[in-house]
């Protein structure tokens, strides 16, 4: 399906075209590219509300600044859509977040445009300072912006960043979009402040009322003029230094300003570009901006909606015949409060996903024991920390791409103390769409490294709520790290009775001779599907689900080195280190020798595309595993000699 | 040597002993813990300044409060010397940081009266929260108190800790010990915030001030009065929402107050304690404090000076009859300077350890383009990453231990966008005396599983610098990490002709038959030791320093797996995901079947001790290293059955 953008819009192939317009078409372009947005995202999908609410703060940013030689750092990035249209990728634009298509995300590869990669959040001060500072010292005159979201701000990277910024005279501008939204609703101390700066106690204009007032004394005589001199002397510094979050920290603070107002912010950002040093714009936008069922209706909902019909807002959603698998993310939020109402001691805690992970069917049935703690994973783990030292249970749940930032938070505060805190990974293995910066890829290799630290990952809806109802059962310290993949599981009906599992047990899915396959979590149900496939041939694996990355079940490994001489381990996660590393160690420790073949994410960085498309592409999805298995039949060990 | 406590101080075996005093003993208390500190300090060695910083706070706390039923989370924790004295741990105080002894830090396994573990940086808040608001949940009645300091209020976390406390009704109490050091002079635009509110425009006068004043206009009329009440319902909401960093996140905030004062401080912190919510009390100390030499010399020095002559504040010396080797500290500053005297491109990076580092020798020599961006791991790695896009050479150093804590940035930020960003890890492995908390050793195990990521251990001096020379020749993107232990090398003779390194190769030591001992890093001269050990009876296996965990020399290992069936793998990194895993993964790959024994730090928290001591102790010291290699010998490979 052609989407034919609007006429000024057509002829925009970069920002040069966009300056050469007069400003006054500035609100005609903000129009069309406002409409291609929806045009495009309505018919193939994508993120949404973000774009469509800096669609001005875009336009005004290209037609003002010299982009790609001043250099624009997008904070997260789902909000540049426009910016990827403006910049020589329109006709591109519907393969966004497809297979080999456009990244969802700014990124380096793509366009000079994306002058840094994105996709976690909190990253743009650090980064766009990083190149202020370079061009500062090779004396190039360039101009450095960093827009970033309220959400976003509240990222302790971000705080760090500004603490730097400070101090540098570098010229660097930071623009805070405030919309009150990271994907859900944003919250913290910060939101509350920003909120009172940009309402009713609007800073700058409770600063103008108070010299106006203060410049009615003049009346009243000398002394009164003197005690007006030094009240004014001493708020100066208190307005001027103290009395602003951001010039608390030595940034030029600008705002509020309405960031639809494409005209004032054009004028706002030229005044700046004449300003040095480091500043912050504070600008007040909405996300789904312009378009009325995003902007009245729920926000997170329309965040990423997937399809829809761009004139009645109704989207579309898959109709099915038979009764579809949960997602996981929907067991383990079901999962939760069932084990919750049982079990008074446990509190559930997520870093500004709970509508991602299903946090929020807790957060509304039990308000006091599950907390969104905004774009902080590092806080969300050492707090679980500070709750489990109190003798609760905490459920912290983390995608396990943004686990990353906590991993020190997990060896140092969790598990060098052995507290028994439990992780729940969620969109771990690939992400899909999302692509490379959210793709869950590591998590079993930097889990497993940590001692007192239990790593599992099930293989279907029955299994994670299993894991969960063992995670929650009194234990002598210990980290329980559960790991699972975005999307449906396999069982339709997943409300099964919930029972323990001993840890570090795996399982024998089926019998088999001649070779092994290994496999850990939900990728399992494909070694099932290649079995199939290999029996049509006549070959007859044995497939094992080990359930626990660690402690592996040795029990069950002793058995399967002793009977089998061809082993092939699937995990979806990477190779270097992961699950298949494990099983090697396990294999050396006990001095076996077998022939084992690790599938897995291979040691590159994978784009995005399909679950599926990726599996394929790295050879683990069932055609991949029964051709290893294949493969592992016609060839024979090589020895080494003995020497 | 035994050393004698003062009167009052023999006498307080916990608390409640201190509580029986009347408030006039305290100056006492306070001299006499001050003194006993730096007794034994001076003898025994540890850290020094900061805990001579917080004397009066430490007694004033555990007067007030009613530890350990209320909750004391000292942040970082080296200046938690005095809480240990004074919570029965005063006798065994000599045996602080060493081996089998007394932690450094708080520990919890140490005493109730550690609530938590630290050792990393802003951990307090989080932490503190989560046990404030664990006790808000059961309806226990308990105070929960962070102590943190200035340094450790720059690290993100700490920030994302306050903005969830800011909207918790919890009974936290912040108090900032702001003394405007971390172990260097602490950085950045919150230092240059709180010197102001601390100093001249201190906050609290100012808003004194300003209401006096005001209050004098009464007598002006009504007119002048209804001026009045608008201004200062104006200025009320400025000051009191608005007027303070703290404040803007909702934290009350006291102070400053002056931290060497404990009547005044027992009788703030016994005022705060009926004041609910979340608070902040701005304590002003000086590090060193009541000790002359540390008060007015160089306070980086005295942070842990080791033992020293108490009487003339001469820190004692080791004298060595021969030239003895370098520090691999001192190499890495020494060589980064020689190098960016000559490659313009090259920038200098440290998150708050420039003396630790060797990164101030840079700092001087160039002072603009070597940058301390405070405790601030995250920002260091991502601001290395904007330097990198802009064509210059970062050479980000972080502690192996503090670089768990900007994974994220590394995979996101730097690997994910193949940047050359260079990072020299310091003190991997065993830190030593610092203990579990500050070992290195799980770098190779993190940094290995991300791709785009070279990953290099240097066995001496020589290899280091051939390593950085190497690491700033360009290059098409990927990370470079150069790991090394703290301390000494052994090459007295270190400055050595640099030479270009071929990534990914190793390099044989020495020839050997029956063994192949393949180590990585500076643990490599062991297997030298071991050696020597084996030829006396008679064995003598083949020695390869390995050099690159990532890419591994895939020619050498062929070399070596095509004529060794035993290997013994050495690394002073954790077992799980390691060097060693890396080398069963190349067997794996290419078939090979040989016994691999790997040696390194095990599945457990090591405590601390002296490097050599816990080299020891996990068998990978070059007695370990000899004996594996003789048991192994002595064993044959068991063979999986064909099937």
């Amino acid at each position: 399906m052609l989407i034919e953008p609007g006429n000024l819009l057509k002829g925009i192939d970069s920002p040069e075209d966009l300056k050469k317009l007069d400003q006054a078409q500035l609100v005609k372009v903000c129009e069309e590219l406002r409409q291609y947005i929806i045009d495009v995202v309505s018919v193939y999908g994508g993120h949404f509300g973000a774009s469509l609410g800096v669609v001005e703060l875009t336009v005004a940013l290209h037609y003002i600044f010299d982009t790609p030689k001043d250099q624009l750092v997008w904070d997260v990035g789902h909000q540049a859509y426009g910016h990827k249209i403006l910049t020589g990728r329109r006709d591109d634009f519907h393969t966004n977040r497809v297979y080999n298509g456009l990244s969802g995300f700014p990124k380096r590869k793509e366009s000079e445009y994306d002058t840094f990669g994105v996709g976690h959040s909190s990253t743009s001060i650090s980064a766009a300072l990083g190149m202020a500072v370079a061009n500062q010292y090779k004396d190039d005159d360039r101009q450095h912006i960093a827009v970033i979201g309220d959400g976003a701000m509240t990222g302790g990277l971000a705080f760090e960043g500004m603490n730097h910024a400070g101090v540098s005279n570098s010229n660097l501008l930071i623009i805070l979009n405030d919309n009150c939204m990271s994907i859900d609703p944003n919250v913290g101390a910060l939101k509350e402040y920003l909120t009172d700066v940009s309402t009713s106690h609007a800073y700058n204009k409770v600063k103008d009322e108070v010299w106006k007032l203060l410049g009615k004394f003049s009346k009243f005589g000398k002394s009164a003029q003197e005690v007006i001199s030094k009240v004014e002397g001493s708020m100066k510094s208190l307005l001027l230094k103290q009395s602003n979050l951001f010039e608390s920290l030595n940034l030029r603070y600008f705002g509020p300003v309405d960031g639809h107002d494409v005209h004032h912010l054009a004028h706002v950002l030229n005044d700046l570009k004449a300003i040095p040093g480091p500043k912050i714009l504070h600008c007040v936008t909405v996300k789904g901006k312009g378009y009325k069922p995003a902007e009245e209706g729920n926000a997170t909902k329309w965040h990423a909606p997937g399809k829809f019909d761009k004139v009645t807002g109704e989207v579309y959603k898959k109709v099915n015949d038979a009764p579809q698998p949960p997602k996981y993310q929907q067991v383990f939020g079901h999962t939760l409060v069932e084990l919750a109402e049982k079990n008074d001691k446990i509190m559930g805690i997520t870093p500004a996903m709970p509508s991602g992970s299903s946090m929020n069917i807790m957060m509304e049935a039990m308000p006091d024991r599950a907390f969104d703690v905004g774009i902080a994973e590092q806080h969300a783990v050492t707090f679980s920390a500070g709750l489990a030292t109190q003798g609760l249970v905490p459920f912290c749940n983390i995608y396990s791409t943004f686990m990353q930032r906590a991993f020190d938070q997990v060896v140092h505060d969790v598990c060098i103390q052995n507290l028994p805190v439990n992780f729940c990974l969620d969109r771990a293995g690939f992400a899909g769409a999302d692509g490379p910066t959210h793709h869950g890829a590591y998590d079993l290799a930097y889990m497993r490294c940590i001692p007192n630290n239990i790593v599992a990952a099930p293989m279907n809806e029955a299994e994670l709520r299993n894991l969960m109802y063992t995670a929650q059962l009194p234990r002598d310290g210990q980290a329980f790290t559960i790991r699972y993949p975005r999307g449906q599981g396999v069982m339709p009906e997943w409300r099964t009775e919930m029972r323990k599992v001993a840890i570090g047990t795996g399982r024998k899915i089926s019998d088999g001779e001649d070779v092994a396959i290994l496999t850990i979590g939900h990728i399992g149900n494909y070694a099932i599907e290649a079995k199939e496939e290999l029996a049509k041939e006549g070959v007859v694996p044995a497939h094992y689900d080990m359930r626990f990355v660690k402690p592996l079940d040795e029990e069950l490994l002793h058995d399967i080195f002793r009977n089998f001489k061809r082993i092939v381990t699937v995990e979806d996660g990477c190779v270097m280190g992961g699950f298949g590393s494990a099983v090697l160690e396990f294999m050396a420790q006990n001095k076996y020798m077998a022939q084992v073949e690790i599938l897995g994410i291979p040691d590159r960085i994978v784009e995005h595309g399909t679950q599926l498309q990726l599996h394929e592409e790295c050879n683990f999805d069932p055609k991949g595993i029964a051709k290893a298995v294949r493969l592992m039949l016609e060839t024979s060990p090589v020895q080494s000699p003995l020497t």
